[in-house]
């Protein structure tokens, strides 16, 4: 018990201070360490276990629709970099440049790349000739750097980890349709593996990536309340295919700039898995994306026949990502490190049990504890992974829906962002004052104009003129 | 016709100009192409997909040995670099520095990582407290970079992908095994997925690791006869441990310095497929590492039936990586395609065939055909694809020996490196000042000590003295 303690006492309770939990749970789950440069972060075994499934399940996806894989280089010489002005002027802030390379200074800097259209484009300026050569597909998987003043796990570091989509198309409304089923492709992932719902929809004018004619995005609520933008898909039209010259001949054979889009999804998501299911315990996986599924403790270890046991039922399992935990520790602790790990199921075998024949499962999610007979586990485990999947993503839906608040005027606007935490929705005009005086006033930011748009007043939250959209509003992450 | 030769004249035959040859189908099959900045390449799709497929079968080994992937900073302060001094010796004319994050200048220098032993120690030296913490067993898939003053796709570029393990361990002992373990890995993951054979040996003094006790190498033999360095693992003692101060309570109580290993293979082993395997007409891909291993090519694709059946000979081949190309381009372009993109089998089938109710198999390596029953395709193509790999493989093997020479005195050695290419066997004294003399007469390198040694001479090549060691030396790349 006193070890079990240990670890109970080591989280801040969730309520009480939700970002030193985050923090705390982040280190006891075991998925990151600090390292000696601000900002930078090592990610060790556990977290990145769970971002190994992320790509897998991400990459499958990409793949089913025709997008291939690439890489561009690390670096981006700064000429490269300034040919199409918003991009770099966004970026600009937030860059680290190399300027030595072995022994001697650079002529020109290079950037260390926060982002890689400069590069796709300049490369697809080269590999492009014809409209028969288009579409290209292609995405990458690597590291960037932004140097970000304010860094956390996960949620804002000076180096993450992503996937970044580039593609071209023939015409803007091929490109338009990519990013949106991109969008898609991140929604469903979110939803059916992460058991996170979002809301899709279009960033504002404000908000939108530098350089891009539309921003699209998922938009994910904590359990705090906060919103996080979990992933966002851009359509440039030919912006870039002007600035870098990328031109095909046409099916009218007179030549034509492309049109292009780029998206991307980070390791943020893994800050959104805990922070949209995590508890006082420690983080909890969803079945679909969890390393391990099944935590199988043995009880009274040393007693004949139940270490045998236990790897039999591992074995009986081999569908499932199963482990066994036969280390020296007493079964309380290791019931609190599966419990903080985040491990969907475990399952308990001691003397007793075997000799009824049966074994407990116990849910991570609801403790809820399902007698089974051992013959019965391979099935049972099944159908209670995927039980726990589907009753995480009702709960995060419920959660979303009971901290989404429609406000119809400026009262209940005001209101919302006093006494509630979520997401608001009200009625905009579309003036980017309006925007920027909402920020200011309530310290919230426009998180997206929903695809889904419903009509809840005539006028403006903010300034009474007639309203032309409506916003969801929250505080970011 | 004319298509064809468009192909094959752009490849400059092997045996005219092996260096030429290289560069040609590194372009050629589409894996590669120049970016804007020396040194750093693009890695187009079809080069990518078999970098991905080597990850995939070196990374299921690693994890079989218990290694599990983690992810450490792209950046490393000076300082923290600058700890242990061989290793910052050894890189110090060969890396890039960041001087600027953001809008400001650093207060420190941040060095691009050209590899990671000083990150993974200072992390060690935080992560483990005991004797029981040990082993750790991780690794990385990230890129380094190194500011190469040569460059060649893939073989030396100054950006490389690869993976770096790096394991910490209890005593010497375990940690030489664990070196010697995936030297074992690397050599079994070439010659049982890349069909390369290798020879696996010891680094002299001269050619080892910065900072590394003992330096393990496989070595393999391109077709033209150099040498090249396919992957290393290294043994540090604790040269790192005392420097960075990784520390455990050891089981007597006492503390103790942990004993540590390293261990990397790059996408340089994509180099050595290719010279290793091909041909004028371009790349021949191992059918196991092969991202699409049977190309289906339809002949007279406009008559009834042909894509039909194209189609379904390619649902029934639905457990190998197959693809139907049927793009406007003539058969004989799309032979060319196929041929110098070296995906292992084709398949042509046309009206004739399906009226004969068969195929035929064409061999990318052999160019032999083999007719083939359309319903005894799924059989016969698993059949080819398992004997075009062990023959590769075969054939390599027999290169390697005919262009392996043993020099019994100074004269055959002499003898060896004017007359004949591949790598001479020679006895030598293990004088450091003999290896240099060896180098700059004959410009050839020690590539290793090999694990297998025989007995030549009494006495060293170069001076004559007693020999204590077989030594392989080479050309290398």
């Amino acid at each position: 018990m006193a070890e079990q303690k240990k670890f109970v006492e080591s989280i801040t309770p969730r309520d009480q201070d939700f970002t030193q939990w985050y923090t705390d749970v982040c280190i006891q789950a075991d998925l990151i360490a600090y390292s000696n440069l601000k900002g930078f972060m090592v990610i060790k075994p556990a977290g990145y276990a769970i971002w190994e499934n992320c790509q897998k399940e991400l990459d499958r996806r990409f793949k089913e629709t025709g997008v291939q894989n690439v890489y561009m280089p690390l670096l981006i010489p700064e000429n490269l970099m300034k040919k199409e002005g918003e991009l770099v002027n966004g970026f600009a802030p937030e860059v680290a440049w190399v300027t030595s390379g072995g022994t001697e200074p650079l002529t020109e800097r290079l950037c260390v790349r926060p982002t890689s259209e400069t590069l796709f484009s300049d490369f697809f300026a080269q590999d492009v000739h014809s409209y028969r050569d288009l579409p290209r597909l292609y995405n990458q998987w690597c590291s960037v750097v932004r140097w970000e003043k304010e860094t956390r796990p996960f949620l804002r570091s000076r180096e993450f980890l992503w996937q970044e989509g580039h593609t071209i198309h023939e015409t803007a409304k091929e490109a338009e349709e990519r990013t949106q089923q991109m969008l898609n492709v991140y929604a469903d992932f979110l939803s059916q593996e992460l058991a996170i719902p979002t809301i899709k929809g279009q960033k504002t004018d404000k908000e939108k990536f530098a350089g891009a004619e539309a921003t699209y995005t998922v938009e994910a609520l904590m359990h705090d309340g906060r919103a996080l933008q979990s992933g966002t898909s851009h359509y440039f039209g030919s912006k870039f295919a002007e600035a870098y010259d990328i031109k095909v001949a046409g099916r009218d054979n007179k030549e034509q700039y492309v049109y292009q889009t780029s998206w991307g999804m980070t390791t943020r998501i893994i800050g959104a898995l805990i922070m949209v299911h995590g508890d006082d315990s420690g983080i909890i996986l969803p079945p679909h994306i969890a390393p391990i599924q099944v935590m199988i403790i043995p009880i009274q270890q040393r007693k004949e026949g139940v270490l045998e046991t236990a790897a039999k039922i591992a074995e009986s399992l081999s569908e499932y990502r199963v482990k066994v935990d036969d280390s020296d520790r007493s079964p309380g602790y290791k019931f609190s490190a599966q419990e903080v790990s985040g491990i969907p199921l475990r399952i308990e075998i001691g003397p007793k049990d075997i000799a009824a024949g049966k074994a407990v499962i116990v849910r991570r999610d609801t403790r809820e504890k399902i007698e089974c007979a051992i013959d019965e586990l391979p099935a049972k485990v099944g159908e209670e992974l995927e039980r726990m999947q589907k009753e995480m993503l009702e709960r995060a839906e419920k959660h979303l829906e009971a901290h989404t608040f429609a406000a119809h005027n400026t009262e209940e606007f005001e209101e919302n962002f006093k006494g509630t935490k979520g997401f608001v929705k009200a009625m905009w005009c579309g003036d980017p004052a309006c925007e920027e005086k909402i920020k200011e006033k309530y310290n919230v930011t426009s998180r997206c104009i929903p695809f889904e748009q419903e009509h809840l007043s005539d006028v403006c939250v903010c300034c009474g003129r007639p309203a032309k959209k409506m916003v969801y509003w929250g505080r970011a992450y």
